[in-house]
């Protein structure tokens, strides 16, 4: 008990660390001053190198090696095993292949930056070459020691434990039905003459909006913020969890749903279990876990008549706005071919994932040529979405992910959308409706609480998954709820 | 060489920490949600912790011992010399001593908050002399090393250098002839019937107002900020300065002078070497340099000609108030005997430091007994104020420092005074009147900068002082400065 009680203590100092870490680059996308970046910049950068010091120290091997497990309860055997599993992903790298990687990303993020306002995909060649050898090399390395393929060690690092070929399989089902699906959706939104109008209004009644909608889906301002920056994320530590937005007068539904969307991801950090807030154990799952609880509550609960409903008395009680439920219902939920994955909307934006994804295993099955990118790029996008991209800044060059190295992590987009459905579908079963109605929402937010956050890491995400819906993850409910939603309502 | 970068480069590391302990204590006071604060506390203390770690690690005396002075520039030795001094201060208390000091203080200060509010001294006497004790142990230890008494071995902590039997000479000349200078300050404002009367104004233009002078002063808002909090303070890193302040709308000049003191710290951190800024020797002097720098904007610029005409036109301008200059001067300088050290003008305010630093004396030479603290404290008052306090709580226990364990802080505050005094005497020499009469105060800025700011520690502060002003430290310009604004003008 000594020791685990050693090793748990020194990892409150590594929390207490990385929150500190947190707080900076919150700040540094808040308030921190104009010119400071370039400081802030050095200092994050002298922190991360103590914070990798202290997570590859060989104490913790040491100490772990001490630790009778069966002296341990559930939660504490559980905190051992994540911290082990950190610790050996930490350790497996030498330090000079992480430092190569960190200059080779950031040296290439800067010419993607460059690239990308240019459309020139071949500045980025070489450099973009040269960081993929480098991630193979990482890849490969974490592979042989797990047994696994190199791509999906990738994937590993972001969604712990997730197999390529169930990836692949609910993937395949996707792209099996959606193209025909998306046809059906815009054939129906013409017939019905829907189109798409943005709404106008000042920022303070947007923010304003913005705050009441936290409040209302159950975030907790007494230990947590919304503050205005550039994009939105969800940032600070537990205890203190900040969410940040950004506002364009012109569409109000960007910044309003942005929001809840964000809000999906603070109520699962401000959710986690209270006890191991600054252990390994207390920590929330992956990527896929994580962005599902943000899509429940843009895509689940956001587009419910019940949330359009209350959405619509906020923007006329707030804003001054007229809208009827219809329109704003539409507004949402318009579904448009396009080029950006980021602007596109819930139903075609799986095939920007799957895209990616398919990309991303034949780049580390060593079958594309980097320069080759752009040509399977745009032939999959005419394949899937029947457009192709009049450029590359509004193809492979669009988003940062590749550039910085994050090679792996976009499955999880598409695998949240699938455990949001999934999830949701079995706590509706639970949820009063006519609480709903009267646009009380704390159902929704005890279900997950109760079901998911509170577990934290104390079981792996497929197992959770399994203990909370009552089966494997599949994409039943997923596609009943984008056909009952598109098609059928 | 090679020892000298190794032993820097860990001290950017060291300074990133504190760069980041820093954001954490300025986001308590500002933007921090209400409730997050005691897991901020947590996070801090274990972050001290291992900044404690971190300074005190052997490598350090290691590296030190390793280096060939002679192969090093003048900077990079004052640097080594920097480093050393600290490690010694930090290596020379065990561990346990310091813990001891560090919960005995939170804990007296948390009584001392209820015994000030219930006016209750009995309540903090048993902690307070715990404190007292333990405060005197340490003391001893340092004093033992450097063959100093104790108190000066506290005083140090705060003025590296500092000689008690010149401050005492100091401040014994100053005791010298207040007393009777404030009888003749008062005859003088009752014979002017002056009377003081607050300035109303709305919160928003004073915040306005705030931000003007700051700018105005030379503040650097490209690399700091001022932000609205419950007390006024300057924090932040080199880079990214951070001034806070607080409102009253009640009382525009509260606001507005604290501006003025605080941008006095914000000049001297945001002009400190830039080519040392992350290490020991770039940082600021001890307490009293720095309360000089406040003092000399508070004071010597603050109340001048040229700024009043400024802060009257900036009060028409902004706030929309149409106020004389002597009112104004009047309102800013206004002499009253009181009970309240933080509330006292400049010329009754030496002799509340005093009468602490008499006490100080006292009890660490073993003279006088925690219980009898209130009883010297009040003879003391009605000795140099002619005034007796009604309570406690408007006499021995107004502040902070003692029940946190600062034995020692009080003399920088007055040393402070008569520093910007005498240094102040000498930059007016330079400045040109025009310049100041349009309102450009950069003159002063420049000359701070180019002879105090930019040295950082590369000397010692009497050294700086020699130098800057051609002379020993002395009460001569402060006197003068005293009879030349009360009595003369």
């Amino acid at each position: 008990m000594q020791h685990y009680q050693e090793l748990a203590e020194y990892f409150t100092e590594i929390e207490a660390l990385e929150s500190a870490m947190g707080l900076m680059h919150w700040d540094r996308a808040t308030y921190m001053p104009e010119k400071s970046g370039s400081y802030r910049g050095v200092r994050m950068s002298l922190l991360s190198k103590l914070h990798h010091e202290m997570c590859t120290h060989p104490k913790i091997a040491d100490l772990i090696s001490k630790i009778n497990l069966n002296s341990l309860d559930e939660w504490q055997q559980a905190n051992v095993h994540e911290i082990e599993h950190e610790y050996h992903q930490s350790t497996m790298f030498d330090a000079h292949l992480i430092e190569k990687l960190s200059n080779t990303s950031n040296e290439c993020e800067l010419i993607w930056r460059k690239a990308k306002q240019e459309d020139n995909f071949d500045a980025v060649i070489p450099k973009l070459d040269e960081l993929i050898i480098l991630t193979k090399e990482q890849a490969q390395i974490k592979a042989d020691k797990s047994s696994i393929n190199n791509y999906e060690a990738l994937v590993d690092f972001y969604d712990r434990g997730q197999k390529l070929d169930n990836i692949n399989k609910l993937f395949d089902q996707v792209l099996a039905f959606l193209p025909d699906f998306i046809e059906q959706v815009i054939d129906k939104q013409n017939s019905l003459n829907i189109k798409q109008q943005h709404i106008e209004l000042a920022i303070d009644k947007q923010h304003q909006i913005c705050m009441q909608i936290a409040k209302d889906l159950g975030f907790d301002f007494d230990y947590g913020r919304l503050d205005k920056t550039f994009h939105p994320f969800c940032g600070g530590s537990y205890g203190d969890i900040r969410i940040t937005n950004t506002y364009d007068e012109h569409n109000a539904l960007n910044a309003i749903m942005a929001t809840v969307h964000e809000t999906g991801h603070a109520l699962y950090e401000q959710n986690l279990p209270k006890n191991y807030y600054n252990q390994r154990v207390g920590k929330a799952l992956g990527m896929s876990m994580h962005e599902s609880q943000s899509l429940t509550y843009e895509m689940q609960l956001g587009s419910s008549k019940a949330f359009v409903n209350y959405l619509s008395q906020l923007l006329k009680d707030i804003g001054g706005i007229d809208i009827s439920f219809q329109e704003l219902w539409h507004n949402i939920n318009f579904v448009k071919r396009s080029y950006i994955r980021i602007l596109a909307d819930e139903v075609t934006y799986p095939l920007h994932v799957i895209l990616r994804f398919k990309l991303e295993q034949q780049i580390f099955a060593g079958n594309l040529k980097t320069k080759d990118i752009p040509i399977l790029w745009n032939e999959l996008m005419q394949k899937y979405l029947q457009i192709t991209p009049p450029s590359n800044a509004l193809g492979c060059l669009q988003d940062v992910h590749w550039y910085s190295g994050a090679f792996g992590y976009f499955p999880s987009y598409l695998s949240g959308a699938i455990i949001a459905a999934q999830l949701f579908t079995k706590a509706k079963q639970t949820l009063d409706k006519d609480r709903l109605n009267k646009f009380d929402f704390s159902g929704v937010k005890n279900w997950y609480k109760t079901n998911i956050h509170n577990f934290g890491r104390k079981m792996p995400m497929n197992e959770l998954i399994l203990q909370a819906s009552n089966k494997e993850l599949s994409i039943e409910d997923y596609k009943n709820y984008l056909q009952n939603k598109y098609l059928y309502r």
